[in-house]
């Protein structure tokens, strides 16, 4: 479950030839707690150590010492207690020569060797810690409280910069991801009926998954409240008439993950006004996928997509006024209130841990962290061929949202919210597809899921 | 989700009567970061928390105030941002209610409530903390470095004494747990057949769950491997003359967990050495269960145990000698190298987060943390009624542990080297089941899961 040594072995190279001198400090994940030390969630490695390292081992460390032309791997191998109750594995030292590393030092080393080389006034670069345990130990290897700690951003820079361009073994894993998920989401549109509960679909989705040697690759949003972005509760019993949202995706045994959505009738068709507000979304989905190539920004296509979006409004009588106009002034977010996609691959948001302003954003086409709407548009840089990105334009209508801008009076010139109040309990609707964008144009990654309205009825029809 | 509010009153009340002054401090837990900061583990609730308040939600903590007898929950309620993404729930104050507490503070002012209370002498008490995020909480209110943050022996006894002694809600939640478990361990039973591989097996018994409302209350341990104490792979495709271990529980939606297991045939039938040494682990089982009262030690139920087994692996061949002398010079500990059982509840391991030796021992009778097997045993005290206990002994052949204790030359007096190197390739076999102990004798918890010989073949040949 690694590469060939050899693509460690490049990424690394290309990584420490940006630096001149100093350390780069990888920090592996560790099984974390449950509810006491011993019972721990399931093991996920940092796509970072992922990435240039590719051991999928709990309590690890690299250092790429530049200085000293060093890369060593820092961690234990395991004593006969570990082997009786955890049994025999390959070796560390097996798994680093897997990944072309010939250096490994105990665990415990890591803080004295960063001190001796701190003393000959090498500097020190390490990425911005997420799980606690890392600021933890960041905190006692660079004796300096965690509130203090400084990321490199050169560090940062230079891997957005490697991991942003998806090299041909990564695009066939991501097409992995998407094949099962593509299963996975047909499964869960043959399934749904009425009577049952969201929770036995994402339940079945799950297991298919993980008999493909797959996991979630975050947890799934399958729920008749479409309108509700992150919502985990699936406790609802569905019904005729309900839309059932499912965005849903699977990580590979290598880490690389997919992140599909489609919105479908519970029962066997969309309501009237559901199929013309599905007919919306698609619209936008079709005009934002149109419009993916290098050289144009996210942002520009995200913007392309919400005027769709805001036409379709317009015409079943939602919104009024000028397109243009309305989506200029943020009137749109009202419906959609989030972004049109993110970068895709050994995260589900990738490399979030590293800060979206590095890698969705420029210094010189920073992000809007205050407009509603446009602030939770984690991708708004231009588009390079090798990008991987998710396009997921949707409408939610959110009766809290609503009430709250109505009361307000806010844009109420492109707002009908007298019609609009009459359907507070619309729900929402996504679409979403992952892309590989290319020099000239784009190419949808992995089998072609079922996204028009007479493909969901024929698979509904089927079941 | 939650019990009846008066429960939690009550707890809260026993726990204050054990102080005459002071503050104690619950910490609940959070939703712990995967591999970026916005994609979480599932949450659970801190199991002291869940104990005392009973409140499912993440970001909170308690301060039972004796000082000024008050009790105060801190956290935060929800934004119109937070129910845009995650939609409208119950409020902080409606779900404070339901535990019985009328006082709710900001999160952020936990550390200025502290330090204020410190300013006038009042003593803080709080527990291990075992989830980094705490660890770095703990360092931040009380201004004191992780590495020197001293937990309260008192607290942590007088939550002890409580959380041991299970009350009639609690049993009824443990056998619901239990309940689930043996219809997942049958299912397992009869779905096992050559061919499949580990994983199916176990991620059939997590969608069979799932479905329920419930979830698995630690990974399973789902092998054929059962020599492998924590065997946590389960890429192995089984075969005809294989055994299955099934170590597997489920949580209930209120936290209880149960924790069973079986090892039946991968065919329809165990092999004449597998059946001999099932008979044996059977008897051992009985033994140990028909021991089970208040007012006996568990380490000696435990010892009956070993030399039951003993006396089983002397009539195989596998052991020679006088059982009682082996079991002196802990020469089992080569076939049982672990522990009789544990305390259950809450956590699948009861309060291993307070630690072993205020949990499975006592001041005048401490932890053996040296000699090799009984330093895993988790539970060694006097038994009281109302206790809740796991039953598990097993004979595991552990290659690497053989030839090492073989080429020591441990125990040759007790160990017949010759024979059991001809059966490196055995495996384990365990036997577990969940009990209430009681004045006079034991109750086992939930529906009777098959353990006979028989009664395994019955299951086996109806599937």
């Amino acid at each position: 479950m690694m590469f060939d040594q050899e693509l460690y072995i490049q990424r690394r190279k290309g990584l420490i030839s940006k630096f001149s001198s100093g350390m780069l400090l990888l920090l592996g994940n560790i099984e974390n707690p449950i509810n006491f030390e011993h019972n721990t969630y399931s093991f996920r490695q940092d796509s970072n150590f992922l990435y240039y390292i590719g051991i999928k081992s709990p309590k690890l460390a690299a250092i790429f010492d530049i200085d000293q032309g060093e890369t060593i791997l820092f961690g234990d191998e395991m004593t006969i207690d570990d082997i009786v109750w955890m049994g025999q594995q390959q070796t560390l030292k097996e798994k680093a020569f897997l990944s072309g590393i010939h250096q490994v030092y105990p665990f415990d080393l890591l803080g004295t060797y960063i001190q001796q080389r701190q003393k000959l006034k090498s500097v020190i670069h390490f990425l911005p810690p997420y799980q606690s345990h890392n600021k933890l130990l960041l905190q006692q290897v660079l004796h300096t409280p965690f509130t203090e700690l400084e990321p490199s951003i050169p560090f940062i820079q230079a891997v957005v910069a490697q991991r942003s361009i998806k090299s041909i073994e990564e695009i066939a894993e991501l097409e992995k991801a998407v094949n099962v998920a593509v299963d996975m989401h047909r499964l869960a549109i043959q399934m749904t009926k009425p009577g049952l509960h969201e929770f036995e679909i994402s339940n079945a989705m799950q297991h298919f998954a993980q008999d493909q040697g797959m996991s979630y690759s975050y947890p799934p949003i399958v729920t008749k409240h479409g309108e509700i972005l992150h919502n985990h509760m699936q406790y609802h019993r569905i019904h005729d008439g309900d839309l059932l949202l499912n965005d849903s995706g699977v990580e590979t045994s290598l880490g690389y993950a997919s992140d599909l959505t489609r919105t479908f009738p519970v029962g066997n068709r969309f309501t009237p006004l559901q199929e013309e507000m599905y007919a919306i979304v698609l619209h936008a989905f079709k005009t934002a996928e149109q419009a993916l190539t290098a050289g144009i920004t996210f942002k520009e296509i995200h913007l392309k997509a919400c005027e769709a979006l805001v036409e379709g409004l317009i015409q079943v009588g939602f919104m009024k006024g000028n397109a243009q106009d309305a989506v200029a002034n943020h009137a749109h977010a009202l419906f959609f209130q989030c972004g049109l996609g993110h970068m895709l691959g050994l995260d589900v948001h990738d490399m979030e841990d590293l800060g979206e302003q590095y890698v969705g954003y420029t210094k010189s086409e920073p992000k809007d962290t205050q407009t509603f709407g446009i602030k939770s548009l984690r991708l708004g840089r231009k588009l390079e061929a090798g990008f991987v990105l998710t396009v997921e334009p949707g409408i939610y209508i959110i009766p809290e949202l609503t009430q709250l801008w109505q009361q307000k009076g806010l844009h109420i010139e492109f707002i009908n919210y007298d019609l609009l109040t009459k359907h507070l309990d619309f729900g929402g609707i996504r679409i979403e597809d992952n892309y590989l964008i290319q020099e000239k144009g784009f190419q949808r990654l992995g089998k072609y899921l079922e996204r028009e309205i007479h493909e969901l009825y024929q698979l509904k029809d089927k079941s």
